[in-house]
């Protein structure tokens, strides 16, 4: 090896990316005109191959720069997104194709269809039984008036669009990214307090109240959309509101009956992966059937987690195999940066430009934090810092982005129900109500002594 | 939950089936007719999630079957994947659309990627250079012998065929897909014996002129494609020789020198995911450079495991993390099967029953076992045992069906190199060769006495 020398391993490199440089910008093999993607190996998961590149490189190098600021990864995943989605504005056009990429774009799907199965395999019915009486009212308070906010807001600035446009964007504002809020307490060890407690229980409550929201919200417009025009019956709503409510409900009776005589039946067969394998069967099998019946496929996926514990494959564990969650988690590190990058890509920083929608965003951003600060009206503990509970249900994080997505494309007479300006107001009200929750959560929890250890 | 009787949840779980069935039977999402697949949620992801279902099922329930019966799991998922695939020979045309999705395409290239790398990672450019001279002597004798009979048959049996059709034939009997043997060898006790370490180490040299003998021949046909038609020059055919050669010692040598910088760098980034994303982008990478260059996009995996190595990322192992082959595995049980599903969906049933085609799989998979028979005469010590190592380089299994669904994409004059029938015969010769391996195995290296331990 005394023949490779550091120049000469520099001057192999140098040659191996001059030889790619020239490969790629006359899509040509050493000489003969190859004629482009389908001719010669590979086709279109080279595409994809660049795509998933181009995504983790800025998925790690985002989330490291938010992360060195205490802030959260998935706020750096979609600002890198932001900004190699607006390169053509700089005259860079090679990252454009991503945007349309169909495969790209199913991948992102899968990203987060596993990424709500991984947050519903981190709750489960027991627990969401148990959290009481102060976690359920705050959970309440906290999707209700920030529904009726944003639907007001939206109204207010968007007259011309249609209610369900509204209804909507308000649905974009219930849900509570709790995961941001939980770094917090665990990184000032307030984890264990009555406080934290409340927040996380409600969390779990506000997940599903939004999920039914927006299966409901969703549910209407696409009845509205493929039925007879202008508006739709009473009765239509309510069957919606009966299939939400019947799908989980369904999902978790079902479950717990099934899913204990599923994995012995998985268990007695050979091979590696079974575990995972039957797994992911469930969530798919969950989400495709809150697909078809007209719900969100995520929908699906947060049921399949919520029903699915660990007792159900106890046999497994005691082989020696490991959990779900440990098998789950290379696969979404791998897909959930997809999502959220896309998720970026989607953003048009030329509205930022536009004064009518920043103050939109200003609006709907505040909104989204007073209408949570009604959850502290839900405690009637005095022991508790009911401030420190309002600020904890802040961050709208990646449920918002999830919600905003699914509207940008769901059409309404002919538009997505979530327009480029609109979806831009939603990412900046994710994007600060997620930067402003861990300065004002520290030093509201730090500054009051009278917290009650749980 | 007494009001839950087992009646009670049978009759609700009837319910959901025939609602379930009713909207995918008429397309509507409860009464009002959706306009299909784009208009209500999810969209082309619902079809992915359904052609996930059905694969991994599929897989997993062929891969039991055939482990029952000591045969590897690859197999069941291939003979599942070509029951799924002529399902409409029966009248079923349900799962005719999963063989043209272009996702779950992309998703395949996408297993067999990271599958090649996961065989790659499991050796190493210093393990190779210490297989020594007896296994060097088993794996050429073991790629030429196969390579040119397998031409012959080619020649023989296609006289109106090209010769670069015959060539790519001989390229898909050079590989030892040595998996299967080494599972038998640790079934009877015998993975430490001297002809266990020749085998293994041939199969990885194996590997590697394999992978070089499908770049020159798949280059060479893309070339002739793409060029002027008929012909190629000899200077063609070395650059492209010269090419795969320089590809795979390129990678090794900038390998060596960069990788430790590499993820030292990666290892001051904050975030979860880090390694893992950062050993993705190295396979991610190194297949892209393969593919612009011409190459198959599995080779540059495979040099992408072949040259990472524990000792570059020690830092993450020291901090507690887990190694790359344990991260990548839940991902490769995710998406290796989609890729073997579907190579057993492309084989046509029908052409099973044409006498001339089975005559040619038949010689084909004699050429493929006499071939590797070969290999013994590279052996000169008297106390191996010779006739073992023989049998233990016969199965072909992935790496085959590998070359033939490159082939099958590979066009050379308007057609496929690889034909629907070619298709079924190394389809033939992978299953034959694979299934005959491990009893002939199990009997001679059993009865013979002789056998020395290392």
């Amino acid at each position: 090896m005394r023949l490779l020398s550091n120049r000469r391993v520099y001057l192999l490199m140098a040659f191996v990316a001059v030889y790619v440089f020239y490969s790629i910008a006359f899509g040509s093999t050493g000489g003969e005109a190859a004629s482009g993607e389908s001719s010669g190996h590979g086709g279109p998961v080279l595409d994809i191959l660049l795509g998933l590149m181009v995504i983790l490189l800025a998925a790690k190098l985002g989330g490291d720069m938010f992360e060195r600021f205490g802030q959260p990864a998935v706020l750096g995943e979609l600002v890198m997104g932001m900004i190699i989605g607006n390169m053509h504005l700089a005259g860079i056009d090679v990252f454009e194709p991503f945007k349309y990429d169909i495969t790209l774009e199913v991948l992102a799907e899968l990203g987060v269809i596993l990424l709500l199965f991984e947050v519903g395999l981190e709750s489960s019915v027991k627990e969401m039984m148990k959290v009481g009486v102060a976690s359920f009212m705050v959970a309440i308070f906290g999707v209700i008036v920030p529904f009726f906010l944003g639907w007001g807001v939206a109204a207010w600035f968007l007259p011309n669009e249609s209610m369900y446009v509204h209804v909507f964007i308000g649905a974009t504002l219930t849900a509570t990214s709790v995961g941001i809020t939980a770094r917090v307490l665990k990184d000032i060890g307030k984890i264990k307090s009555r406080e934290a407690k409340i927040i996380l229980g409600a969390a779990v409550i506000d997940d599903i109240l939004g999920l039914v929201i927006l299966a409901v919200v969703a549910g209407v417009i696409v009845a509205v959309n493929s039925g007879a025009g202008e508006g739709i019956s009473s009765l239509a709503v309510l069957w919606i509101i009966g299939k939400a409510v019947l799908f989980i409900a369904g999902a978790i009776i079902i479950g717990a009956k099934i899913l204990p005589q599923y994995f012995n039946l998985a268990f007695r067969l050979r091979g590696k992966g079974v575990l995972l394998s039957f797994s992911l069967l469930v969530c798919f099998l969950l989400s495709y059937v809150a697909g078809i019946i007209g719900l969100a496929p995520i929908v699906g996926a947060f049921a399949a987690g919520l029903i699915l514990e660990e007792v159900h494959y106890t046999r497994f564990r005691e082989r020696g195999e490991h959990g779900i969650e440990h098998l789950l988690e290379p696969i979404t590190i791998f897909l959930v940066p997809v999502f959220f990058v896309r998720m970026g890509m989607m953003v048009d920083l030329k509205t930022f430009g536009e004064i009518q929608i920043l103050g939109f965003a200003a609006v709907l951003t505040l909104a989204a934090i007073i209408g949570k600060q009604v959850c502290s009206l839900a405690i009637f503990d005095k022991t508790t810092n009911r401030i420190a509970i309002g600020l904890g249900m802040i961050p709208r994080g990646e449920v918002g982005l999830i919600f905003a997505g699914i509207g940008a494309k769901l059409m309404l007479e002919g538009h997505p129900v979530v327009s480029t300006s609109t979806y831009s107001a939603v990412v900046i009200m994710v994007i600060i109500t997620t930067l402003v929750t861990p300065p004002a959560l520290k030093m509201v929890m730090l500054r009051e002594p009278k917290t009650a250890k749980a």
